[in-house]
């Protein structure tokens, strides 16, 4: 296709609004268009970008025995009540009311439409295992959409949805889905995605895995162990505090501590380190709002998400006022007189004496030791791993925190869904059971927007072979020299008759103008038509990723872009593990 | 794929609820799954079909200059409030307000959402003309969804919009995109789709056209001239009525018509030809209740279409009560003492002396001459034309009118979308003017069911092999016997292998299972392995649409096979027009 005719604009301002680099080349590229909050179009770039990412994912889905369906997008709340998460999931979930009255939802993930559409086929168990899966428009309604396509309200999924009599059954397929979903990175471009541990949060069920590109624009901590090779997201990650430094039992005692709130500068006003401090962090339950104290150590935070597992109800932070009893600032388990759940993070296990608050304004308590002050707690994890923290399976202080964006994840959700919409099967022995299932996700659009976020440089992103909208990037330097946009015009014709992939820059713009849309394209193997080495009969090649940069003859030029091609297609599915 | 691991259940009982031969048939065979009241899940035979038909439309699309996008489902009600359609549509818009309140919609259709993508690409006129096009899901509330996947609330839609400088070139695209149009059906199998003028309803425009494929089981009805070749949906159709053979004044009498209310019984009492009344049909204004009166020649109907695009605002049948002077199945124009709006048909035109109610009960009047009686009217169209009607274009009575399902539609838009969006260009000489547009939809599943509905038999659909789920169907008919089990087998491997697609029945069950499931599934080709040929080395290939049948050696069965495959796609594409 030739650039002059491609809908969209492509600029060089930074637009004001793009805080991570994938959001700002997708709007200066012109990829995407936004349309309402965490809404968009694609322009022709993205959509064949998508393509491409759509059919990696479905031939490697359709190589693991998976089933190709389609699930509404508009689905009965009767589906979604018989799973009890009409109830139970949050303003995400989009509820509304057709002209009939009926109430509906917009599909944000299809567990309750994967059992209605086979929970008669699976009656028996000759019929087992099996996997469904499709590829669709799904809508989550975020209250904070961000980042471009990376955290939007309307996306396309891959979704599958896998089928078993037994556990053992399920533990086999989902290795051979890890499996299928490292390929698919593989394929995409980033070998280096990596699947980590993740609590199963609101889809039910126990074992699951993130796929995380580390990437600083990502929301989501990943804890790695150096030394092991032990990997985690941050809610999964268990945080095992060494205290064996901070022992030495004191007096409890009262101090006045005027201004100083914060546990920094409380400890540092009584020369005491922060480690050997307990901190109150405060929230309320969404259904009661019944106050929830959670003590820990001053140098730690509490991992929300643990912490509602905890509980099992959600959870906001507090808004205290003079009902509560609570002394926000001087807060402390002792003598703490408030209607409240206390929650004692196992970061203090083992600290001997702590400072805290005093529940009075402007007093703290030092030499604080709970079992002789308070007594027997339970302690329990809710609070995040940090850096040099212990690893939780070789026990070293070997882990380190990084950013990275979830790119797919996979489930064991057992008999979650089975169970509460009675989908059945008759055993070989004739007894009535529950399969069990696991599903299986990735985003489509935001797998393109990591890629982006992965391989970049400052001029736009350098598209892999195997997603890049276009395999060449053609630009005519001189359409008003006949020679020179003769060969540009004849190459063009000969590639596409090869079966490449061609975009073709034949406008009358300055050669910046030019190299800097090729350069937001990421187009990754660049031929450049110019007077100067057409008079010696050549044409320049060169690649996004700037690896390659040579002239070769007009005359072999078609056989030896498709050569560059092939080793660029060779490169990757070099890193594509069996 | 194996038919013993696909999801979907085949059986033989017609549902009850089935009133279409391809609504049964996608329920028998395993194709849809009903979710709610016009919502569909596609089983994999139904999704490789959708596939495979977006597949040539996305081929046709590109070949016109096409540019592939995707605009979001869900949209900002603002949009359409830019446009005026929030309004103006009525509850088959489905609107609803997002977690932080702001009004959305579901796209219906998708104007808005081009325009607001390419508004601020398209501001000079150098950057015309182009044609954007998406295939997605969109939504539209139905009241009365039917016939399975022939009209649905939720469904897969092709849209395409065109951009342009002039109406000339609007035009010149036009017939370009009519053409693709054409080769789309046909590639599909259906050849037989024709091109009817049509009403544009709400989209706006002038002129426009309906695909239409005739079948029994459609809702539309369609003006064919036998004669001329001309072709309109009954919206689109004018109905020139010839009344020269109803002449002669008669004086104005009234008399009494006990018990006579239907216009056939009066006329009959009365001793005149239906021909010679003047039947009067009542509606209501959906604004204001307002009455309106349409009085029309006995024996012809009402085109509600007609008659809202003449009254310009939307109407109901009318429920009359007492205080509306109206007196239902007396009503006429004479003596008429009722608020309301009355509209003559042109179906009037010409007769001399009629037969109407008096508007009183029980008392008919005869003999009436509009002219005379009343005065000068205005004659508008607002009927329906018949079978054996004049001919619009050629003026012959040589019309017939047969049903017909709307396969896909385009239409000229003009700049109804672009004015009241403020699309703007500058043109060369430095004026502002708005672009004009074309719009160009195909339904996926619609068409699937439509082409289900033209080829089928008793036993199911007769899927053309380019739209078909699979190829071949291979069936096994010994599983117990070895040697037939392994040339089965090693046959379904060489077929595979050969790029051909399969579907394979290695199940233990009856032949008459076996063969019913097979004409279910409707696969063009169907390969039977049994043990009585194979003993003399043969395998029976046979056609679904029963046009081959033969035995044929197990050594060369995959050339064979692979021959007729062939076969079928050039004859198929043998109707194919350039």
């Amino acid at each position: 296709m030739k650039i002059a005719n491609m809908v969209g604009d492509r600029f060089k301002e930074r637009p004001s609004d793009c805080v991570v680099d994938s959001h700002a080349f997708s709007v200066r590229g012109g990829y995407v268009k936004y349309v309402a909050n965490g809404i968009y179009s694609l322009y022709p770039p993205m959509r064949r970008i998508t393509k491409k990412i759509e059919n990696i994912i479905r031939e490697e889905m359709d190589a693991i025995d998976g089933q190709e369906v389609l699930f509404p997008v508009a689905l009965p709340g009767s589906l979604w009540e018989e799973s009890g998460r009409f109830e139970s999931v949050g303003d995400e979930l989009l509820r509304f009311k057709d002209r009939s009255g009926s109430q509906m939802v917009l599909g944000m993930t299809h567990e309750e439409a994967a059992v209605q559409l086979v929970r008669e086929y699976g009656q028996t168990y000759t019929k087992y295992p099996f996997m469904i899966y499709q590829i669709q428009t799904k809508f989550r309604d975020e209250a904070r959409p961000r980042a471009g396509l990376i955290r939007v309200r309307e996306f396309t999924m891959k979704d599958a949805y896998s089928f078993h009599l037994t556990q053992e059954d399920l533990e086999r397929y989902y290795d051979i889905c890890y499996k299928a979903y490292n390929r698919i990175f593989q394929r995409a471009g980033v070998p280096e995605v990596i699947a980590v541990k993740s609590d199963s949060g609101m889809m039910g069920g126990s074992v699951s895995h993130e796929y995380m590109l580390l990437a600083d624009a990502g929301e989501d901590s990943i804890v790695i162990c150096t030394d092991c090779g032990y990997r985690a997201n941050m809610e999964a990650a268990e945080n095992k505090v060494d205290n064996s430094e901070y022992k030495g039992m004191e007096d409890l005692e009262k101090v006045h501590t005027p201004n100083e709130k914060t546990i920094e500068e409380v400890t540092s006003f009584l020369g005491v380190p922060v480690e050997k401090s307990c901190k109150a962090v405060m929230y309320q339950k969404n259904m009661t709002d019944e106050f929830v104290v959670v003590f820990l150590r001053g140098d730690y935070e509490v991992n929300e998400t643990k912490l509602t597992n905890y509980l099992g109800e959600e959870i906001h932070p507090a808004e205290v006022n003079d009902e509560s009893g609570l002394v926000a600032g001087f807060t402390g388990p002792y003598n703490l007189d408030a209607k409240c759940t206390v929650v004692y993070d196992a970061s203090l296990d083992g600290i001997e004496s702590l400072v805290c608050g005093a529940n009075e304004t402007d007093y703290h308590y030092k030499g604080l030791n709970i079992k002789r002050d308070i007594g027997d707690v339970e302690y329990v994890d809710v609070s995040k791993i940090k850096t040099g923290g212990v690893c939780p399976v070789c026990g070293k202080k070997t882990i380190t925190v990084k950013r990275g964006i979830e790119v797919g994840n996979i489930f064991q959700l057992g008999t979650k869904y089975t169970k509460t919409m009675g989908m059945k099967y008759t055993d070989a022995d004739g007894t009535e059971k529950n399969p069990i299932m696991g599903c299986y996700g990735i985003g489509v659009g935001r797998l393109a927007a990591s890629v982006c976020e992965a391989r970049h440089d400052d001029n736009g992103p350098i598209w892999p072979i195997t997603i890049a909208p276009w395999q060449v990037h053609l630009c005519c330097m001189r359409v008003d020299k006949e020679d020179c946009k003769n060969a540009a015009d004849e190459l063009y014709d000969k590639l596409q008759k090869a079966g490449v992939e061609v975009i073709y820059d034949d406008r009358d713009v300055r050669a910046g103008a030019m190299f800097a849309d090729a350069d937001l394209l990421g187009v990754p193997v660049r031929v450049v038509v110019g007077p100067k080495a057409l008079a010696n009969g050549e044409i320049e090649l060169s690649s996004r990723d700037k690896t390659i940069k040579k002239n070769i003859p007009v005359d072999t030029a078609v056989e030896e872009i498709k050569a560059v091609i092939d080793e660029m297609f060779a490169e990757i599915y070099s890193k594509v593990e069996e």
